[in-house]
Order: structure tokens, then C-alpha cells, then sequence
């Protein structure tokens, strides 16, 4: 006798027979005597046709009336869904994000959630009413439609489940998980069953696409657990809370890695104060998004400075910094764009030492040379050459034992 | 400088060369300094796409839901407009109908307007917006969405002008005016620059269909000039106004006729007081319409009850009118399919005499018997044998002189 909210993306409502099925899923947990929330992304295709046709009259659609037009694609199936529910049985009711009131920001397309409107939904679960919500959209104050961007039902579920205080927030996908790692580079990859919020942002981030980031943040904020499971397999998928005292966690939780970064490199720039700046503030100024930094002292009173950007950005980025290298009077500029980033993340790392180590000495014993390595709290990251990728998140898979089911310090 | 209210139908909006056709056309009118209200349809075909996906959900789809479902057409077709509008440098906002809160009663799929807030559009007009408004839809007192049945967006049109007092409102269609008559059976039909509300009232409802009846009778009640005209063709269309004292009107402005009737008789039935009722009670319990009615007082004591009915329902209302006369003691029950109805329709019957005595002499003429007569203010129906009717049509056309551009008495 739980309050679930329960998110089906597009894929998952993407034809007349899929949102049958969710409509049997969720009469099934209705059986089990749940409360349920359920919250429906537009049918997969239907917002890249919308944009489609508005690129088609605006070359650069307004913001404003691009909102609208999106927006239609969840009340679409919120009400096929809610038809298919009552055609077996189950009283439930459709909200348009306007209709619950979820008040965002004027940030049309990307839309920041402001409040959200208990009340209504509140009554048609008191009533015995399944609640269904459009994704994705709400309302700003002056009654304009806003949508919340990309991915942006993920963060309806997580927001609706932290006002409503649900049990549990269950994100419905294609996948039945979250991985130790992406099994098409490693077969012996396994689903997790659980992992924190942190660990999941640090491996959203670096690319194991499954959530939206904004979500689990959200979720980690309002402590709203967070389950993602297939809507097409059954199983328990993989659960997202806080770490527990005394639960026995895996040192390292997963492995993740990024195929589209760029190394850049300046050598020989004055180190003294302020140069960082000077090196990076352009960058910025360019639009430019950097990830890893690493500056190494040189042998003279120089120092080499070194980050990395998306590979789309590294033309520009590398002009940008040949002119920033005669400003300084630097040696040299230097980059590569056959490199790849891979990261081990487990909240593990904060109370035990040696994971640095363990992931070194792996590398090194496949004569895998690491070209850059930053480390945080919970993560720790190398750069290596692009070739190596398979066999290093292979070795590191295997060097940490994550085809077990628990890896012990 | 006028204020004109537009309305574009689903096939003025029906592909993206469609919409930016209607964008080039509204700009037109804001560059001779009109201000502009536009209101559209869902792109021709939509509507019904979105009926199908329903019925696919659930057999019978729910009418809330459905609304919601529904909605989304115009939703689409408004965003798109505006885009358009911005592409070719026109300012211009989009209004959904809860948005403009355009408030309804909650009969969900056939809803009536009950009020209009006028603020939001008046302060876009003031601040030189064009004014897009989705067609069809409502909001009740609650927040649902509704919609006001099939051709709504007509209505939807003369409410927003006769709310913010427009000068015109144009309802722009796949034909450019009112005929005298269908021009497929009379080639020489002529477009009518002008009628009367009561006139078109009478016309759209023998079987014109180029207005809803409900916009009509709202433009008449509010007083709000609508024209009639082609998106696709210029001209002046039909002005549908009230009658003006001094004018020279035409006797007859137009001759509609109706296909699909079937006529049925009870003979001989007791003349006495309740008769009509105890034929007609169960033919309106059983939901069939009746036409017209006509009784004849017979050569003894009984008298003889005739109906016409729509063609669909012939066989049920003839079941019953056997079971009605067995229980009146009637001499007998018949009934004819191959029949139609035809009707002389102008003002200018009310005030000159011989308008009937002209139509009966020219149907004799042509030997087309008339087999049921019926009359109301304005109109003049009878009802003949369906072989008859382009004939009997063309006749009269000819006989009120109705391909001249006006018919003086």
C-alpha cells in the first residue's frame, strides 16, 4: 500500500499496443492496492517531428511557441493512457502540466520548476483515481506553457514524487538498469541493484545515459528513492537512495567512460599567479565547456597546463589557445583528439585507500599508458589513447571484481 | 483601421505551405493597419487521425479524455501560425483556449461558451500583436479542457468578435461565398454578396454547409457582420449581416435542398386533440429528429399526420408508427425514401405575397408534383419525388431569376 510515481518514456508509449501494455502495468500495481502517479513522456518520434515541422516555418523557431507546440505530444498520450486504463477497468484522470499547476520559470524550452500544486492530485488519489501526468511541461506565471528541455519528464516524476512525499519514484526506460559499466564493451557487466545519487550523477555525467541528471539531482535533494527499470523486461532494476550506515557497499560501483573528448595542452607558461585564469578564461568566453584540468609544475619556473573539451570544440579551442600561448610567451601548444576519458566511481573510495593504485597498477600491467588522471571525492579519472578503451574498462572491470555480485574493500 | 476577427478551417491549415500562405495573408491585412485576431482549426485530417487513435484505446473513448486529446490540434496549428508570423516579421502571440479563458460549461465534446476574458488579447492588440487563438476549445470552471463539437472553431471565431466588438468577422473556407443555390446542380448559381442571418440560419440548416449553425446564430445574436470567403482565392465572399431599412433586397436569396429525408404516413387517424402527440411521443423517445410536419384534416372524422425523418432512420420510425397506428385504431401506415426536400429561402417573403404561388405554377409547369408543403417565415419548403430534384431546382432557380444579381419584386 504504496504511493508510487511511475515515469514511461517515449519508447514506452510509443504505439497504440505500448501504452496498452503500460495500461495493464499499471492496473497491476493498482491490484496490489498502490496509489499511483504516473507521468508519460509524447510518443518517441513525436517531439523531433514537432521541432521538425517548426524548423520548417521559423528557421529559428521562438521560444515561446515552440513550447506550445511541444507540449502536445504528452497531452497526447496522457489521455490515450487514461482511455486505455478505464477500458480495463481503472478510474484515472489526465493533468496537463498546466492543469496540475507545476509553476516553472519564463525559461521557455528549459524551464526550471518552481511549485507544484498538491490539491488536485491529491483528491483523484483520495477518490481511488489513477493521476496521470504530462511530463516534460508546465506553467509560468503569467499562464504561458513552458517546457522543462530534453529528458525533462524524468525531473516531472522526481518533482511530483517529492511533493506528494511518494515511497518511490520508478523511472520506466528501455534498459533495465544501471550497469556497472556499458556491456557492449564489457558482456560480463552486471546490473546493479542499487547505488547512491552520487555515484549515479558521476556516472550520468560521464555517459551511462539512463537519467536525466537534473532528475537525480532533484531526487537526491528531496530524498525521493529512485528506481529505473524496463518497461518491456520485469526485475527490480537498479534502486537510487542515500547511503545507508552499516549496509555493505561495493567499493567501486561502476566504471564509465567518454569517447568524445579532446586533450589540449600549453607548455611552458610563467607559473605564477592568475595564468589559469588567463589560459581558461577565453575558452569560456568562447562558449566552450572544459571537463578535466590538470596543471603540472615544470622543471624551470614554468608549468604545463592541460584540459580537455567535447571534441566538437577542439578546432576552435586550439586557435583560440595558440593566441593565449604568445600573449603568455608559452613553449609550445599541443593536442590530440584520439583520446578517451574512463572513470571508476564508487562511494567506497572516501573511507578505503588504494583504489588510485589498484587502478594504476591494472593499467599498467596491460602497458595502458595514462596520458592525464584527476581524481574527486567519489571518482577517479584517466585520459588514455583512444585504442586502448575496450581493454581498459575491461582490465578495470575485471580489476575490481564488478562482475560480482559485492566488491569488498 | 478596423478590428477583424479570422478564421482559418483545417484546410487553410493543412500543410506548412498552407500556414505560411495564411501568415502571408494575415500579414496583408496588419500591413493596411487592420488589427487581427486569428482563430484556427486543427490541420484538416488531424481531428479525425486523433478519433482513430481513441477508438483504438478504448471502444467507447471518454469524453473528458477525448477533449484532452483533441485540444492538441488547434495547439499545434496556433504555435505554428505564429512562427510564421515571426518568420515574415509580423508580431503575433498564441492563445490556447484555456489560455485566453475562453470559460465553458462541462459537456465535454459539445461544450457552450459561457463567458470570455477579454485582458490578455486586448493588451497584446494594444501593444500591435496579432492575436493567433486556438478554435474549438474551452476551459470549465474546474481547469478541464473542453471543446465544442465539430465546426466549433466557427463559434469560437464570432465569440472572441463579438467580445472584443470587432468590426468583422471572417470565416475563411475551401468555397468563396454563399450560393443561390448548390452550382454542382444549377451551373448558373450565383455568389450572394450579401444575406441575412435568418436567411443563412435557414440555408446552412436545409443543407449549405458552409457555416455552423451555432456561429451563425451567434453572430446574429450579438449583432457581429461575418463574411464568408475563400483562403485560397480573393474576393469579397458573402456578408451576412442583419437586414438594413432603405435597402434593395432580393425576394429570394437562395434555394437549398436536402437529400437524405425519407417521409412517412399515418392515414386516417380519430381528429382529435393529443393525436400529434401520440404519433410523435415515441418517434422523439427513440431519438429520431422529425422534420417536417404536415396534417390534413380527411373527408370524414379522421384525418391524415405526415413526417419526414432522416433516411437512416426510416425503418425505425416506421416499426413504430405501425405499432402507434394499431394502437389508434389508424386505417394505414405508409412511407417513401425516394423523396427530397426543397426550400425557397429570402426575407423578402415577410413582406410580398406570391412568393408560393410563383414556386407551385413553375414546378406544375414542369409537371413535378409536389407531395408535402410546409412554411415558415422565410422559407418555403416542399417536398418532391427524389427524381425530380435537379429539375424541380434549376426551375425554380430560373423562375425567382436568382442568376441575376438582384430579384426585385
Amino acid at each position: 500500500m504504496a504511493l508510487i510515481v511511475q515515469k514511461y518514456g517515449g519508447t514506452s508509449v510509443g504505439s497504440i499496443e505500448r501504452i496498452m501494455h503500460v495500461a495493464r502495468k499499471v492496473k497491476s500495481f493498482r491490484d496490489q492496492g498502490h496509489d499511483l502517479v504516473v507521468v508519460l513522456s509524447a510518443m518517441s518520434g513525436e517531439t523531433n517531428r514537432l521541432i521538425d515541422l517548426a524548423k520548417q516555418v521559423q528557421s529559428s523557431p521562438d521560444a515561446r511557441e515552440l513550447d506550445v507546440l511541444l507540449s502536445t505530444g504528452e497531452q497526447q498520450t496522457i489521455a490515450l493512457l487514461v482511455m486505455a486504463l478505464k477500458q480495463i477497468g481503472v478510474d484515472a484522470r489526465s493533468y496537463t502540466g498546466p492543469q496540475v499547476r507545476i509553476l516553472t520559470d519564463s525559461s521557455f524550452n528549459k524551464a526550471r520548476i518552481l511549485s507544484i500544486e498538491e490539491s488536485r492530485m491529491r483528491k483523484d488519489l483520495d477518490e481511488g483515481r489513477v493521476v496521470v501526468a504530462a511530463g516534460f511541461q508546465g506553467v509560468d506565471e503569467n499562464g504561458n506553457t513552458t517546457t522543462l528541455g530534453r529528458g525533462g519528464s524524468d525531473t516531472t516524476a522526481v518533482a511530483l514524487a517529492a511533493t506528494l512525499k511518494a515511497d518511490e519514484c520508478q523511472i520506466y526506460t528501455d534498459v533495465d538498469g544501471v550497469y556497472t559499466t556499458d556491456p557492449r564493451v564489457v558482456p560480463e557487466a552486471r546490473r546493479l541493484n542499487r547505488i547512491t545519487f552520487e555515484e549515479m550523477l558521476e556516472l550520468a555525467s560521464l555517459g551511462s545515459k539512463v537519467l536525466q541528471i537534473r532528475a537525480v539531482e532533484f531526487a537526491g535533494k528531496y530524498n525521493v528513492p529512485l528506481r529505473v527499470l524496463s518497461s518491456f523486461k520485469d526485475g527490480e532494476g537498479t534502486l537510487i537512495t542515500y547511503e545507508e550506515d552499516g549496509m555493505e557497499e561495493p567499493l567501486i560501483s561502476g566504471i564509465a567512460f567518454q569517447r568524445d573528448e579532446a586533450k589540449l595542452t600549453i607548455l611552458g607558461v610563467p607559473d605564477e599567479p592568475g595564468v589559469a585564469y588567463r589560459i581558461l578564461g577565453p575558452i569560456g568566453d568562447a562558449n566552450i565547456e572544459v571537463d578535466m584540468i590538470v596543471q603540472n609544475v615544470g622543471a624551470d619556473d614554468t608549468t604545463d597546463f592541460t584540459f580537455t573539451v567535447n571534441r566538437n570544440d577542439y578546432e576552435k579551442a586550439l586557435k583560440i589557445l595558440q593566441s593565449t600561448a604568445e600573449e603568455l610567451g608559452a613553449r609550445d601548444v599541443n593536442g590530440d583528439v584520439k583520446i578517451v576519458k574512463i572513470s571508476v566511481v564508487g562511494v567506497g573510495m572516501r573511507s578505503h585507500a588504494g583504489i588510485a593504485a589498484t587502478m594504476f597498477k591494472a593499467l599498467a600491467d596491460e602497458r595502458i599508458n595514462i596520458r592525464m588522471i584527476s581524481t574527486s571525492e567519489i571518482k577517479t579519472s584517466v585520459v588514455v589513447d583512444e585504442k586502448y578503451l575496450e581493454l581498459a574498462v575491461r582490465t578495470l572491470h575485471s580489476a575490481f571484481k564488478l562482475e560480482q555480485e559485492l566488491t569488498q574493500a
